[in-house]
């Protein structure tokens, strides 16, 4: 079974160590993380990426930035401290976790009395809580999830909600894990999930390494296996739900659900509660980040285009509600008509 | 407007000269193709591309390479010219255009009495008008289909079913061709189309070429694209369409159809008659063209996926009639319910 670790403290806990996802599958590297900047560009250049994994690297990320101003004075302390988590909460817009993982810290930072030192240590055990809790939010996933893959299941998926993705054994992926481990027979095949490919860089990649049959396809033969009956299920993460149950997630899974649909397979969206976000109505209201051209035209440095043409480049799209089978998330399978409200946050509304 | 002519007779007619589509868009380069063996190693690297194409040029390249043979006896000709056909005819196995361009010079062949100087030019003068047929199904492909974009029309296609498909102006860019050059503003969204891309190299590059507006998306961003109400139309190419009206063509293809179903955005097949085979009944008898891993997860050298990793590589798909909206064909528009009968082959039933 995977033993990989996507987000941890290092050993000396000064930094918030990375397995850095951009050199995968041909270079394992891991990269420590102490500065706000280094923070940022982490996070924007997908070195770290996934939206629970995010979340925990963004409030880890936080205390290794403030860790260095511990002797400042409360006030100017508590200022920095705002600044950083602006400058690592905009890092990415799409994902609901960033700013939900950050934004933790600075509503306990706005409770907590006493010296600087103390509150850099409660923002230090609230950063770690936050990645324990999603282990544990990734197993209850997996337990909730795992009757939904019958024996042999063939289970599609797009892009990685994997290991990689979170800090423990995924959202997509962890009922995969947890029926291979309890000794069912389950296949998956992953959309390469272009541009970016970490369909086939990196939930490939951990799959294999955990022993569990992957096959990857590029995206648009997901349609084709479906007719060919190759399919079962298919399960995806989720970078946002709104409390109407849109979803925004990579790129091309609006178009996988729709294939779903026609062609009658179940399409399960595997999800932590942080990913719900009750305070956006719907999937029109969620900011669609827009990435560079030569994402899609410049790949591997090789040249895919004639140069100047126009390209589009949207990192996710939105999945209405009609098109999920159901969420699968930490506190059980939720079947719709959805409505999520604000007892699915746990820390309370933004600060 | 677009002068680039896929493939041609060399200027002293001893070679098939064909623009080198692996080397698009870094490089133009034109290559000679003389033997069988030359011929054959083009068309299944995909050097040339393209179902009409293919089949221009597999009748041009049964000529030259029999033109080395010219003085053997009337027997050994006719056994060379078979053993010659059955290899070039056998370079791929979808696209129904290739076999139908080599036998109808066996067709030829058959009915020609004389020596066997006067069978080579006999063989010469059909491979030509092949040529030449293609160019002309080419115009009225887009005559017919120039009626369907709109006035500001965004057109959606997937793979290059354009100049460098065929002989002349292509099949489901033709339409696009003659709207631009009557004047009509039309706007090309290209479908990259993995593996080899050839939506962001070869129909991006022709489309820039002629001065045509055209935006390079990943094939999972199309599902998006109609959804925000950005495609007005979908226009494909074919490799094969079968008696019921079903489609094999370019792997994604059934996916984009489903899609625009889903989307009410019309689907158009745009092809020449050669391409319509009345001899297979339904898709279902369509032969599928699996093709190398190393297509998907070594795309310009690099390595996308762990290596050993499982790959599903069909190189088409086949769309089911019902998708279809109307096919595009030389004849004029055709819509549901399909059925091909054996009037649409000009040179009659298989030999």
């Amino acid at each position: 079974m995977s033993t990989i670790q996507a987000v941890r403290w290092s050993p000396d806990g000064d930094a918030v160590r990375i397995i850095d996802q951009r050199l995968l599958p041909d270079e394992y590297v891991e990269r420590d993380l102490r500065t706000r900047d280094e923070v940022c560009e982490a996070i924007r250049t997908l070195a770290v990426r996934g939206a629970p994994a995010i979340g925990i690297c963004g409030a880890m990320g936080v205390v290794t930035a403030m860790t260095p101003l511990a002797h400042l004075p409360d006030a100017p302390f508590r200022e920095a401290l705002r600044d950083v988590a602006r400058a690592i909460r905009d890092a990415r817009p799409t994902a609901v976790n960033l700013a939900w993982g950050v934004d933790r810290l600075l509503r306990l930072a706005a409770t907590t009395t006493g010296s600087t030192g103390h509150l850099l240590a409660s923002l230090r055990r609230e950063a770690t809580a936050i990645l324990v809790e999603d282990q544990a939010m990734c197993e209850a996933i997996g337990r909730h999830g795992m009757p939904l893959i019958p024996e042999g299941g063939r289970v599609l998926t797009h892009c990685n909600a994997g290991a990689l993705a979170t800090g423990g054994i995924g959202t997509a992926l962890a009922p995969v894990y947890l029926a291979a481990r309890g000794g069912r027979r389950v296949a998956v095949y992953a959309d390469e999930t272009r541009p970016l490919l970490q369909g086939s860089r990196l939930t490939a990649w951990e799959l294999s390494r955990a022993g569990i049959p992957v096959t990857v396809i590029a995206d648009n033969m997901a349609a084709s296996l479906m007719a060919l009956g190759a399919i079962d299920l298919v399960i995806v993460g989720a970078d946002r739900i709104a409390a109407n149950g849109d979803v925004a997630n990579k790129i091309g899974t609006y178009g996988v659900a729709v294939l779903a649909h026609h062609h009658g397979i179940p399409f399960y969206v595997a999800a932590p509660s942080s990913t719900i976000d009750p305070f956006t109505p719907t999937g029109r209201e969620i900011v669609i980040e827009q990435r560079a051209r030569e994402e899609v035209v410049r790949p591997f440095g090789a040249s895919t285009a004639p140069s100047g043409v126009a390209v589009c480049n949207p990192a996710f799209d939105v999945t209405p509600a009609s098109l999920v089978t159901a969420f699968v998330t930490d506190r059980g399978v939720v079947r719709g008509p959805y409505g999520f409200g604000p007892e699915w946050v746990s820390g309370g509304p933004p600060p």
